[in-house]
């Protein structure tokens, strides 16, 4: 490599971010240092911004940039449904379709007993708290279709079982899919054609 | 998006990058914000500061932090051998594979009738002047493989034409490829293998 240290550094770094490789990493870094004002600039600052700002929401898990985030204080948004998913890429991947209009819950993972995560790691008793603060009607479990979003629904159905409706997704989630692959209208018809588990 | 206005700005400026799409961009947000003093903060500042310091050598036109880069500057460089090169990705491609010793000449494209790039746009004129004051014997022509990069090399060994040896990399070059997607040994192989123009 030629370049100074700091540009290596740069390339480096970038590479290690998903969907990049050394070679995107490289072309990235080009792309930047050629469009400095319109591009590397207004994306340090904005990184550097959203560092310094962004934390989880302290009720549902969403990441935001306030201790409580927008969907959980808008007045838009149903009481009473809790959408409960794996991680805010699900999360995000749920707000795209556009189909759900109440809370959520962000469990930061699923149970594993091979990696010792437990239902405290993954807020499943503050899911179990809000159930009666929120007056909830009813959670749906958009897990991932694999075998740890399964045993964690499995978990949950059980722990909040006789409180309140419990549904999970279910047309069109492929087995072994992750939800933040599937396009919106097969996440819209998995959630219309929920059942009860 | 549920996220607020700066990390979905900051996601659609990563979208912007090469490699990376609306998907990874959303992945790689998520992971900066998971891995904020480890990777966002560190990776923000080194933008922030090589957004600040790039900038590219007067002699040769290659990226780095001072008027003139570090392979002009280093002793241990050959003079008298100069590897034309279209953009600074394949002067970095050149390096890795570690087997030219010279200095380079980028470019910075190539001529283009339709886009109205002529030699002046392309530091020809500074190349012509390098061959006289570096007192070069010889420039390698390693320019992609493509009609523009062809009519770009015959144009420089024309206005060079008796002045230095001018050759060109030729076996392992694919016909309509280009330098930045070569493994290093098929450089090599090139390299190793250049002709007379
Ligand atoms: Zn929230
Ligand atoms: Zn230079």
């Amino acid at each position: 490599m030629s370049s100074t240290r700091d540009i290596d550094a740069l390339i480096e770094m970038m590479a290690k971010l998903p969907g990049l490789g050394p070679r995107s990493a490289r072309r990235a870094v080009l792309q930047l240092i050629r469009k400095r004002a319109l591009q590397m600039e207004p994306l340090a600052d904005l990184m550097t911004s959203v560092a310094a700002t962004a934390c989880e929401c302290r009720n549902c898990g969403n990441i935001g940039t306030q201790p409580v985030c927008d969907i959980c204080l808008s007045n838009e948004r149903a009481t009473g449904q809790i959408c409960v998913v794996e991680d805010v890429g699900d999360l995000w991947a749920m707000e795209r379709s556009g189909v759900f209009k109440g809370r959520y819950h962000v469990l930061g993972g699923t149970l594993s007993a091979l990696d010792a995560i437990g239902p405290e790691t993954l807020r499943i008793p503050k899911l179990s708290e809000r159930v009666e603060s929120e007056e909830v009607t009813e959670v749906i479990l958009a897990l991932n279709a694999t075998v740890d979003g399964l045993t964690t629904a499995h978990y949950i159905a059980d722990q909040l079982d006789g409180r309140c409706r419990i549904t999970s997704l279910a047309q069109g989630v492929p087995i072994g899919g992750e939800l933040d692959y599937l396009d919106d209208g097969t996440i819209t018809a998995a959630l219309n054609a929920r059942r009860e588990v």
